[in-house]
């Protein structure tokens, strides 16, 4: 059974300490103090490490189940995801007038965090919910709301999205899924979705889709897609759920990692569906549920890489092998702990630098997103909200590819005993590796982070975050090295735009290469003004230091990589391969 | 069913074309032609695409069997082996006084890594033998030598190397097993072995254990270890195997890949043993075997990635999503093939710039070790050898996690379809994870480069390598590039001996970075070789333009790595993490 402690005190560090968050809730008017904060981590962490951390092996190994399209979560999950649903975790940031809680995202992000690294097998059955519920506050109809806000607040109803269709994953526009509009205004929807995530299950009452299909006489591609809601029961007049809707699950998936999840084939045969917003808008309104699930899975690699990092971290310290290379550390012993060896300190420290460094962009953009919302002025609301399409995909490819370098180190500090399941760090590694693939692949944020995030407003937005950063509360040496490689950043950026605008393939060779260039720069910043708050109490200094001399060269590469440009990529003809 | 293409055309290209081996077989006196090799390597990929690779997928999910001590390997297993037995792959470079073949190492290699890449699991059975041979000829007395070659050359009798014990990995001296003289001479063995790899199977007569174990009254640590052949059966006077010797498989591991093969714990109880060499020198004679294993562990992350590449590069051009950026590539269909995108293209050249440096790393690392064993001068011999010495942990470390980065790219180009195990290329990523854990993780291959192997010695062989890879038939630019990088290497080398020396934790900090950094310029400069020979048939300077344009970058940043020491990694007390 692998163990979970809630890094209750760092979040504590970061929400108040580096990023006084409270201030912003303050000026928002929010009703939330630092006492109440606490309480809720708390009691998070509680159902984290209590109640879902015990059955994360155990939903693996055993997996979920399907029988003639009926969905069964692993044994125990049911007990425990009713936790879940009565503590009000799902509800917690949903819009008050329709019995969410209204609380800061933040918060919302410091919950899912735990919740991943502790079970990310259960807690899919319940994350994707969350999204589900701001499209539809954002788009949906007043009775729309009405009628499914409340009950998927509560948890009794979960969410899931069904945009991929077997020849449709990354390029929506083929998808084929039809929608018929019927004379009382609902649709009936026919098609095959895949990799629909809680698509069907056993441990809600309802299950809601959000199904991208083309209504008949759409125009072709991207343009021509709508948005419907489908639930597994429609409610009839008096709330009841006993008219079941035309879909069934056609299989689930045998897969790498988060195998207690059900990732379904879904059909659809007459469905009904409701119009949210408005025909043919359908893929805008699906990113305000994509873009909270991209920040998600980003919170995904970085909780399981916190877990991977504890584990390691305390395995080293219990395992005695050789003696360090400048004498006995425990000379009594027969050998000394592993952690005493300095490449095994690399190893940890890597890890650390970039849970910790993850945690606080996690941090950062959430408060951008809370800003977006609940600034009191419009145009600070639209600046934090350029600040937060900015950074999604920045955050979920770069905190999902650091995840897997993190539960991969993890796993090698276990050497032999790393390969084996008991062990859980295994698990870790093929969990996490998901999350560098679904909701977009890496490969898909890089493109949108340096095309539209980046490259389409002639990098404006990328030069106010860049102020944002200068701005941070810094000191020397680490303020001086920031602001060194903010400066190779603008010129990296001005170079790029210049290049881009006559090469078509350029920021496409590039793009991977310059996402991580502007996350190391990121987490460098973000570890001077750690360092800069800390009180000596978590000696973040120790990272830092790490850090800046260890991981933050290796945007020299990256830099020297993207001016190579596009030529050798693209030079090879694709029968060549 | 994962299909496999053996890269036959690659090997002739490297064996003739490149390093021209033929020179150093005739002037060894060796009878190969070239014709006899082709006649062999197509041999050998007919068994491993027809009858090895079709059974990687269905052992991956039977997994091996162990009942009440009793192991049977997956179905299918049984035919397939006795096909490896019968075309006598196993003895093929065995000593042909004892019935091996006497082939040079350069083309076991090649058979190696055609093995590894249909199926892992099915060649973790019969690998070791090699191992096993080589040992047994190099230290074992002639009767034994007689009574085990023959039959291990055949693949008749198997291989098993017993090191590790529960609480001895890495740290050997710490081993526990203890072995008691007889008055026949033999031993009896007691003790507990985990992680053997094919210590109990089904698919041979008889299974031949090579054990390190304490003779009563040893001294305590490495120098107290000797070395024991322990077989499975005892054969009699009439070499009929009646008597089964002293040792049970007590249970086999449940782990992330290689699944099929079956890990053993094995108890040995009064087991007989037959001492190999000199008592207590058996950590140096296990070392003849540990040095094959370890070439062969490398040659299976590069198997395995060749595998991963070929699926990867079918898979992105048949599947169709979204426009190339410079306009439609297939405007006739509904998209174009993913291949046409910069980043997947990117990926493709990536793990083509690994396989096929790797292949040719390991092609001239065998060669070196066959110089070491055939070339008729003595000092000849030896130049090689240290050449071997030098370059075992660098291969097995640098290709393993190049594997692991080529599949884990390979997965990346799939999508969604990448974490389903049904398309395959998640077992390879699971599969490869182990070559960089098993026989001595890589942070020890890191340690014994560094240590042993560089400063040691002055970095006296690492500039004899300098210069041999200087001394390679190479064109502008990338001639100017590699000496540049290779100038830069010897500065690096030097700073590192001078530090050294005064700090005993320097080389630990930065072990894995230096051994990369030799990796990256090697491969840098076995591509400017390869695209220096090539005659435009395969277009190797395709490849060679992306790696210096691409890859050869992360020499920077890793250079820069380790000269900031070992000061932050070593400043942090070992409770704080």
């Amino acid at each position: 059974m692998t163990m979970y402690t809630p890094p209750i005190e760092d979040m504590q560090f970061l929400l108040f300490d580096v990023f006084d968050v409270e201030r912003d809730w303050q000026r928002a008017g929010l009703d939330i103090d630092r006492m109440m904060v606490t309480g809720l981590l708390d009691e998070c962490g509680k159902l984290a490490t209590n109640v879902m951390a015990p059955l994360s092996q155990s939903s693996d190994k055993e997996g979920a189940h399907w029988d003639q399209g009926t969905v069964t979560a692993p044994t125990g999950f049911s007990g425990a995801f009713a936790e879940i649903q009565s503590g009000g975790w799902i509800g917690m940031c949903g819009n008050p007038d329709f019995g969410g809680q209204g609380m800061p995202r933040v918060l919302g992000t410091c919950v899912d965090e735990m919740f991943w690294a502790a079970n990310s097998n259960l807690w899919l059955y319940g994350s994707l919910t969350s999204g589900a519920t701001y499209c539809i506050d954002a788009h949906a109809t007043e009775e729309l709301k009405e009628t499914y806000l409340p009950s998927m607040y509560e948890g009794r109803w979960t969410g899931a999205m069904a945009l991929t269709e077997p020849h449709a994953g990354t390029d929506l526009g083929l998808l084929r899924t039809k929608a018929k509009k019927q004379l009382d205004g609902s649709y009936k929807l026919n098609g095959t979705k895949i990799f629909i995530t809680s698509g069907e299950h056993d441990l809600a009452d309802n299950i809601i889709h959000l199904v991208l299909a083309r209504v008949e006489g759409a125009p072709a591609g991207t343009r021509g897609i709508s948005l419907f809601l489908v639930p597994k029961f429609l409610p009839d007049d008096d709330s009841s759920l006993t008219i079941r809707n035309g879909f069934r699950s056609a299989s689930i998936e045998h897969k790498m990692g988060i195998r207690g999840s059900a990732t379904s084939v879904i059909n659809y045969e007459d469905a009904v569906g409701y119009l949210v917003g408005s025909e043919n808008s359908g893929l805008r309104h699906m990113f305000t549920m994509m873009n909270f699930a991209r920040l998600s899975v980003g919170v995904q690699g970085l909780g399981l890489s916190a877990k991977a990092y504890q584990l390691a971290s305390t395995y080293t310290k219990e395992r005695v092998q050789g003696r360090a290379p400048s004498g006995p550390k425990q000379p009594d012993d027969s050998a000394d702990a592993i952690i005493e060896h300095p490449d095994v300190r690399r190893m940890l420290l890597t890890q650390r630098a970039f849970v910790e460094g993850g945690r606080a962009l996690s941090v950062l953009v959430s408060s951008y997103l809370d800003k977006s919302i609940f600034a009191t002025d419009e145009s600070e609301q639209q600046q934090n909200f350029r600040l937060v399409e900015l950074l999604t995909p920045l955050a979920k490819a770069f905190m999902s590819d650091r995840g897997l370098e993190v539960a991969s180190l993890a796993q090698q500090c276990f050497g032999g005993a790393g390969y084996i399941q008991e062990t859980g760090i295994e698990q870790v590694v093929r969990d996490v590796r998901i999350t560098q693939i679904y909701e977009g692949t890496n490969g898909i944020q890089a493109l949108d982070f340096i095309g539209r995030k980046v490259l389409m407003d002639g990098a404006q937005t990328l030069r106010d975050f860049i102020q944002e950063l200068l701005s941070f509360d810094m000191s020397d040496p680490f303020k001086e090295k920031v602001s060194c490689a903010l400066s190779d950043l603008v010129e990296l950026t001005d170079w790029l735009l210049e290049h881009a605008a006559t090469n078509p393939d350029l920021s496409g060779s590039v793009s991977v290469e310059f996402l991580d260039y502007c996350g190391y720069i990121t987490y460098a910043a973000l570890w001077a003004r750690m360092a800069a708050t800390d009180d000596s109490r978590f000696q973040k200094s120790l990272i830092a230091n790490f850090y800046f001399d260890k991981i933050l060269p290796r945007t020299g590469s990256l830099r020297q990589s993207i001016m190579a440009g596009s030529e050798s990529v693209m030079k090879p003809e694709s029968d060549w391969f």
